[in-house]
């Protein structure tokens, strides 16, 4: 089950020390522009080894467009992405081929599959969602066309919490190695992080993505509704624990003659909201405000700090990770969690195009 | 997209006030013994109309199997269920067929569709999920052959939260109209709940679901996770805003250092884990610990306390609600979070079975 | 697996005998007029006990709509449709339950499930196919709003064979019990079957069905392809044992320089094809002409003629097969073999407006 | 739609002359040993150039693993395969590039997408079979480990036709470069095709597959049926134009009591069958007989002669083409046929082990 969506279906391969990466990209329109170079900026927003707060793993992430595009278009037929692996130390992780570091999913694998890859967590390292964000580039390429916009920014490191606006200045969200909504706050955090870096730990992050542009009417009742695809999309990321659509648990306390969002007439028959807690679907279908969800990763589990394990001969061992890694895993995400979004939208708009004959709902 | 599952697969239809709700459930395995009895008691379980607490309606919700069962075991060929609608009450709604409620679908299904069906919400309502109810009766029971016991309680009603055992005693939990897991609170949740009729006003809630005797294995990297498929599952559900595993967002602040559950030498060669953090999940595969999800349900938007809105001309309008409705809908939403979630597990074993050769993994 | 279709997905579930057989078709657009008067047609088309040529079980087939349908449109949510058995007769069965009848699925239904329900073929019936007939009913329906046509006819009854007109005169196709284009040959097909029922036996026969009206540009290279699809879906009812498109198994000895259709200058830049040896498909696309298919139904198992078998203790038994049944199966399939062509194209036709923007290419 | 499969999923991608072809297997099991060279044999077979009688394009067709395999054993992760175009000479091509070849892809891709790939076809090109035939080598292998084993041979060419055994010798299918099963007509149909390639034309060619070794049991009822993705799988191979099942359209003219198989008491309750016109499918599920498919492939309609046709602008053009093509595509499309029989039997085993617990059935 390594493809994704209904009719823009995303399929990703390849392991973090295996010889390359790469996804197919099948059931994009016709005729959208696409070329190699769109891919760097979103590519190197993600790539590790950009700041002293990620991973100092440094991979070209060049990628080869192998088939699907034609004199600088698509053509319709499939667009294979490839990206080889130059990077890939396994020496690093020799020593611990037969151990299971906890918290990550070396035991699982093992426990299902009988075996595994344990060069840098093989399937499971976070290096697949490199082809997440090449597949999102698309979708948001296909979107922007359609007036929707995707971004992201963190709203929370650790302890330390963003304003959290509806929608920010993205200048400040891309001026900052945080994705950090707001540039005041940006010193504290490079001073928690130098801290948590020496310390040997790790923290976790939340970041919140922001559609807009959206018409009303995408999503399909029951079990495709925008907001279960979205969760599931979203928690398929690696080091993800919890999916918020709107306000999310915050919801709990709320009374509902607050939380429902009243709508008077606004432009053209389309209602104006007062409020947002929805966060812009009902029922499973957009409203046609913006879409708002958040995201928390846990912390990452890798770190230098040693811990109690155990071997696959159920011995007790000590597991000292050695390798490169992100002292939180979320400040790369946001890049991702925008593509997982974006590739939900493109496919539910094109689905809805199937059922109800355009990708804009009559009203 | 009414259906749900790749080998289990569940389509559900039907209208809150059409004649017939229903479902087919395809995939089951052959002898599994079944009979009409066997959904009583989940479907009382979220039945409205039970205490004062919940809508009135009183559906008398007689399943009547009408395919995929022979001399009492299943087949193996679909198991479709079908409940007649006996208290569908038209003239409740009919004022307001034309009126988009806030917080509602109505404006949604009618921007995407260009017509709805009004009848109490039509294929918006929570009356669809009788029949996940009803399918998950099915996941439960053969789950249960194999060990698995899914279940769930309520650990937050508005302001008030419950202690979030992981593990309550399940006799407390179902000796309350609240799914309740401290029975010392349900006087305290009595009183808020009559003061909150009164008010006319709703509150949202938190369920949580526990999912228990699990193998270490089951689930499909890397987006056919387990989470990712919970998440999904869960977040269709009406009025659900958010979904959790493990700790969900209480992660964030956390360590690394403390989040990963360290794991020691276990009997059989299985880990013994030290804590739970990661709610039984990891990369997306079972770890054979308890499985832990958290949901949040928002507060009803029907509420007898009028609010302004739109009609379908776009004019503002006055909404007053006046049929039978649930002041919080996540009361008699735990029997359907259990039921998604043992929908989702049946279809993990039997796709982990599909690939690696039985249900429990060899390990 | 008993979903059928991409975007217009047909679920059927039911078995000849038990207390109904029913359909749940989703994705069907909004705002389709539709009623269970509309069904009427084709179900008596297909019915048994029309004629002396067909089995002898009369069921009345009245459909009701539980679903997808308000003020008779439908509303773009899943349309299930119920047919209640009523003259399902199990005593004719009961004597060879522990039997397996040659050349049925008795066995191998067994051999797969470990039990099956014996009650007239149960879930292998033919019965299944009324389903098929009453979901192509709406299908029919949204592809005529387009103009496009899906019509069948028999070419072939045992040794006789028909002239096999690319668009034979309907209306002397359905003024016969045989679906047969050339009336001057009913009198020898009516001798022929009544010598044939007499005797005991039965025969195959072989269905042309013929789309008109098809803009080229519908199917989905390389594994969605519109003819991999009508082959997949026309060899899917019961006795089919082959499928043909356009020349089919007469293009083999053909040349190529015959077979390649010749294009010229038409209407509108469109080709104007000067034969249709491809049946109207190419690189799995249709070509704009009419889309040709055929198929081959194999002679009825069921038969008054004793035949030697084994039981499910694997002994010897003499099978002789007492219920009501048809000399010659294909004769009834025309309709279903229309059905599913029409469901094929309906859903392609989504799909393209899905990827392409529309149902109709721009050119 | 360029993924096949429902647990067993092949996505191929790539252009006759662009980059690179490529696949990814997703869903194989785990501990399959599988390595680069176990793909050369089958490809081999499939391959231009071989003999003088298919066409003198030479690719090196030499396949990169890029995941799922790590120590010469599948880990249960996607399997990528990759071959570089090293023989892809565009210039062949570029003076038909506006023109639509007849009998060809050219004009369909072209009113479906707006647009086309011309070289060499570009995605409709058999070039994609390469894939097919790499993937069925993985489906081949791990049916081999239980048992089951698929070939296949030519039964027609042109006029020609061959004994039709159930099961041939086939050392002598392979000794020969048509895949014959009789030897003694191989120097009549060397001098039938050096006359053929001669005269610049093409023709057709029969294929049949047999798969021998499988338990009863596997299929899936009614829209997954055996037989129907046979089917499927079958016709979206280029150039196909039939598909039969056991006796195909043979079975029209014959009477039931003859072609329902006798089964009579065999080894271990198991029937013996008294002969196979079913083909080893029966209801859609197979009945432990020797499986047995038949393919129509239509001539090539790439000749040396010049044929009229239309161009993108609907303007009378006369096309000649004068690539490198096959007199007779059928002659290398029996690793094909194979490749997609063994691909559809591997993936019913997978679902039938979901299903029902094991891949063999328990009788």
């Amino acid at each position: 089950m390594n493809t994704f969506g209904h009719l823009l279906r995303v399929t990703t391969f390849g392991e973090s020390h295996g010889p390359a990466i790469g996804c197919v990209v099948d059931g994009c329109p016709p005729g959208l522009p696409l070329a190699a170079t769109d891919f760097a900026h979103d590519l190197e927003r993600r790539a590790t080894g950009r700041t002293r707060h990620t991973s100092q793993r440094h991979e070209a992430d060049e990628i080869e467009i192998l088939s699907g595009v034609y004199e600088g278009v698509t053509t319709g037929t499939p667009i294979a992405l490839l990206i080889r692996n130059t990077d890939a130390r396994s020496k690093d992780y020799t020593a611990i081929a037969a151990q299971f570091r906890p918290g990550h999913a070396d035991y699982t694998y093992w426990a299902k599959y009988g075996l595994r890859d344990p060069r840098g967590g093989g399937r499971s390292s976070a290096r697949e969602t490199t082809m997440r964000v090449a597949a999102g580039v698309i979708a948001k390429k296909w979107l922007a066309g359609d007036g929707v916009e995707v971004r992201g920014f963190l709203s929370q490191i650790g302890e330390i919490r963003s304003s959290r606006p509806e929608t920010p200045d993205w200048a400040d969200v891309e001026a900052n190695p945080f994705f950090w909504p707001d540039a005041a706050q940006v010193p504290e955090l490079e001073a928690y992080m130098d801290a948590l870096r020496k310390s040997g730990d790790s923290v976790g992050a939340r970041v919140d993505v922001v559609a807009t542009g959206l018409p009303a009417g995408w999503g399909e009742p029951v079990y495709g509704k925008l907001d279960a695809e979205l969760a599931s999309a979203l928690m398929s990321i690696n080091a993800v624990k919890g999916v918020e659509i709107g306000d999310g648990f915050d919801a709990v306390p709320m009374r509902g003659s607050v939380h429902r969002d009243v709508m008077r007439p606004g432009a053209g028959g389309a209602p104006d909201f007062d409020s947002n807690h929805a966060g812009g679907v009902l029922g499973g279908i957009s409203t046609g405000q913006a879409l708002r969800c958040s995201v928390a990763f846990k912390p990452t589990s890798s770190l230098r700090l040693p811990v109690e394990s155990i071997d696959v001969a159920g011995n007790a061992v000590d597991v000292v990770t050695t390798g490169r890694h992100d002292p939180c895993v979320g400040i790369r995400a946001t890049p991702i969690c925008e593509a997982m979004v974006a590739l939900v939208l493109m496919d539910q708009a094109l689905r809805h195009r199937a059922q109800c004959g355009d990708v804009h709902p009559a009203r």
